[in-house]
């Protein structure tokens, strides 16, 4: 990983005050290693710390900075994430209460933690992301991109809603369900967990589609390679809430299709040294602790 | 059973126009037998069948028929068990698609499966049914029966919602998930089915909670015994929308509990001679379909 | 409860010397409270404990003990249940280490949760068991009883096993799988339990029928009630091994047919005063402790 | 894919007689195409058709055969896979019953299949294998391959066995369970998928790890890297059972560890035209067959 750390963002959790005096804490850490510190805006106007700092939009981080530090849970990261998706400002996250699957260092331990990935000691991780437009006829009416997954859910209804997967253009089947998961192997330790998806570890490069309660038992998760492009076309008469990382939404029309790829784009992540992706598994998942052969 | 059948109530699937020919079939069938025969209004007013029979409401059935036949799938037949709950009319199902699990003779055979049924050939099965009460504070802000099943669920937002569930008064847990499906045998092989929910044979007395994508992976289906009392209390900020069979809702707020009893009432469901739950179950869930051994 | 219980019987864990001060700290306890106090004949002989006790074997604490305190686990006390089945003897369970589902006094609370026991505050509940018979032809050439489960499995051969499964002499289904649980409710939070089975209160009187590794994927757990019999029969040329409790084992041949029914006997579990089934579960599932709602 | 096939060879379901007539009917198909054909010598020898045709073993067939045609089903050709795996040999399959994942042409188009990959009108697909081998202290014990999947398994004891998981020598977790099933994605349409393991897609190149009913129920399958080293070693005093896509089979001691990382072989399986994976997994798992979307 390259050192040269100039310029460190610094993004707190969504309209949350009280990152305030960790946000302070960290502006002072690095501003006394001498580097140059922007807060994003809308922490500053939450946290109302702007004075001391430099204030800067996410489109100024992604401009400007060579790294940024997300204060929050795995949802901070995601939205910043998403946010600075094009940009390929490496993020770290620091969480300060139980540590998150994308937010790993402890805030007791951060300025440690911070300090070693500043002398260039983190390990960075790529996370893909996916791209989704929906498509209603030959109009595209909506596009963002998704770090975890998109998540197609029929919403408020009693009922629930069919539509036809296409992978590569080629029919796969006609779900009846609650909705379907697209996830990323980020994602498929977050809601696709939940819904009884496989885990994917974060190297692999695949895409999950995990059914919600379908009505077909057989329909299981699937993995498919990250060069598919997967079509869910919702049949008439079935609308549906499409979901992005569980912050974004749109509502798709019967007809219309959900259209999910890998990005281009993809998360730069660091982690503290000595990070290991299995020893958080087990603290997630309660999984035993401690080896009994050497 | 008492073959004492005397005035037969004919329910169609609900504002289906093409039940017209089926209803008319068996309403002339019955009439042929020296039968009363009474078409329920919704029924006789879709089909624009009511003239040569007595039209009847819903009460008016309840309070006048000895035996209703349900014309539809499995939906047709929970609406009507729970319109007509607090009767104790018997009910018969035909269906012209495909079986279903409520709906079990099918429109080729169905003047020999009713005219056994009128000869007192029939077997009575007893399907138990829950009451449902939603409480605000000290008031009950709304009260239907179930026959399937009782969903709390999420409804069209991206996130979790949070609950404490209590059982006879006893908390149980707090869970954060999609929702809760409160189910009966009857219900357990409808949409709890879907949620990995436990299949329970009609004759057992249980009551399955059956949790929708739990967020803690060891949150399992439970079967109690059906003299509990359930609980589900919705955590501020979460709402909810409770769904009864797929068809009544409820909007719950934050902070209103969804209690749940076994009814007092229950549906009276008259299978065809030689019916089997069995042979049922294997045709819906594609077992195999013979022994091997003798 | 009846406290009348004057002479109490000592049964430790299969072969552990370790249960020997445990043993001699309870035998104490209760001679201090003019108690007759006989140790079996296993514990005593693996704990060199007998000299100041009397000693009897199974079949004489069936007959004359009034009590049987268990310590060891959930397997010290199902083998105990199954040994002592038709003698009604009530038991109580003592665990050193973490509780189990069946024996719930820790032993730091020992004199405090026997002595309320025999003071008359135990709370008794009845864990009905399950009477197997292995039929080969018209002969029964097998025996016994369980209180969690009977287990067909495949055993160490590569490939599953197939049989046919019937309810109450009616055929259900022909299944190829690695096996079949059938479990109480008391085994239900057992080895069932991570075979995907449902949890079942230990008010239910159903058994479950739970596959493990079935071949076809809707082959799903099924609840009976408790009246039914249950004939599994080996296809050739399939022979299986089979599990009672994880403790007792019959080695079937093709052809072989395993009839389980409810058996007349039950377990008389002595509960300590304060117990509750449902704080054991979260304490074993990692359920969230507490509620958020008065 | 390159046409130049000139020498076949026919490798017939083990020791199974009925296969003759197949073998027959193909032989004299391609000798009619002025092809040279090879009968494997224990096909020949179970159906007595080697007079015609030359006889041929394995090594043979792996040293000289330009393509071999299997007839069988998916077990057949899993042994042909393993048996010629070093040599690079394509297969191709033929399966007289239903159609296998593998074996992929119905007998009675297999003249039509058979003459279009004849002339290069194939699909070839790569399905790579897993290379194991069992380390007891230093030594080898051991050493396999296998297509479908390695699975450690108690075996036809009552009670569950542990072990220590590592990847790439890094500890993840102790596991109390029936075993543990490590599948390619070929795999993961066998016996993975009937232990809820998810399924990957053949193009897909990661190892997935599927617990056999683990006692700890976070204990989810997870999905690899095919680049990962994975280590399974058992705890004393626990053996186990380890078989090779359900054909050899190896009996481990406590304290061996079967290594697990991926072959440098693969089966080179070539498909007819026409050929889709999605109709495939449709067929065998029952999905909805027809789009209602154009």
């Amino acid at each position: 990983m390259n050192p040269a750390f100039k310029t460190i963002a610094l993004i707190g959790k969504y309209q949350s005050p009280d990152v305030a005096a960790a946000v302070l804490q960290i502006g002072d850490f690095l501003r006394a290693r001498g580097l140059h510190v922007l807060i994003e805006q809308g922490t500053a106007s939450s946290t109302r710390l702007g004075s001391g700092f430099a204030v800067a939009t996410y489109e100024e981080i992604g401009a400007g900075a060579d790294l940024a530090v997300v204060l929050g849970g795995d949802g901070t990261m995601l939205n910043a994430a998403r946010r600075l998706a094009a940009h390929g400002v490496p993020l770290v996250g620091v969480n300060k209460g139980r540590l998150g699957f994308l937010t790993d260092i402890a805030r007791e331990v951060m300025d440690v933690s911070l300090g070693a990935i500043l002398d260039g000691e983190g390990v960075e991780a790529h996370r893909f992301m996916l791209d989704v437009v929906v498509k209603r006829g030959p109009r595209s009416v909506f596009h963002t991109v998704a770090l975890n997954d998109v998540v197609v859910n029929k919403g408020d209804i009693g009922r629930m809603i069919e539509f036809d997967v296409r992978i590569d253009d080629e029919f796969v089947y006609t779900q009846r369900s609650d909705g379907m998961i697209v996830s990323t192997p980020t994602g498929s330790t977050a809601y696709a967990l939940s819904a009884n998806g496989p885990i994917l570890h974060p190297d692999m490069v695949g895409i999950a589609l995990v059914p919600l309660c379908p009505h077909t038992l057989t329909a299981r998760p699937i993995t498919l390679p990250d060069s598919c492009t997967i079509d869910i076309t919702l049949l008439a008469p079935h609308d549906a809430r499409v979901h992005f990382d569980g912050q974004e939404r749109f509502d798709a029309r019967a007809g219309d299709s959900i259209r999910v790829t890998r990005s281009p784009h993809y998360l730069r992540l660091i982690h503290p040294p000595g990070y290991s992706y299995f020893a958080m598994l087990r603290e997630k998942l309660h999984w035993s602790a401690s080896p009994r052969t050497p």
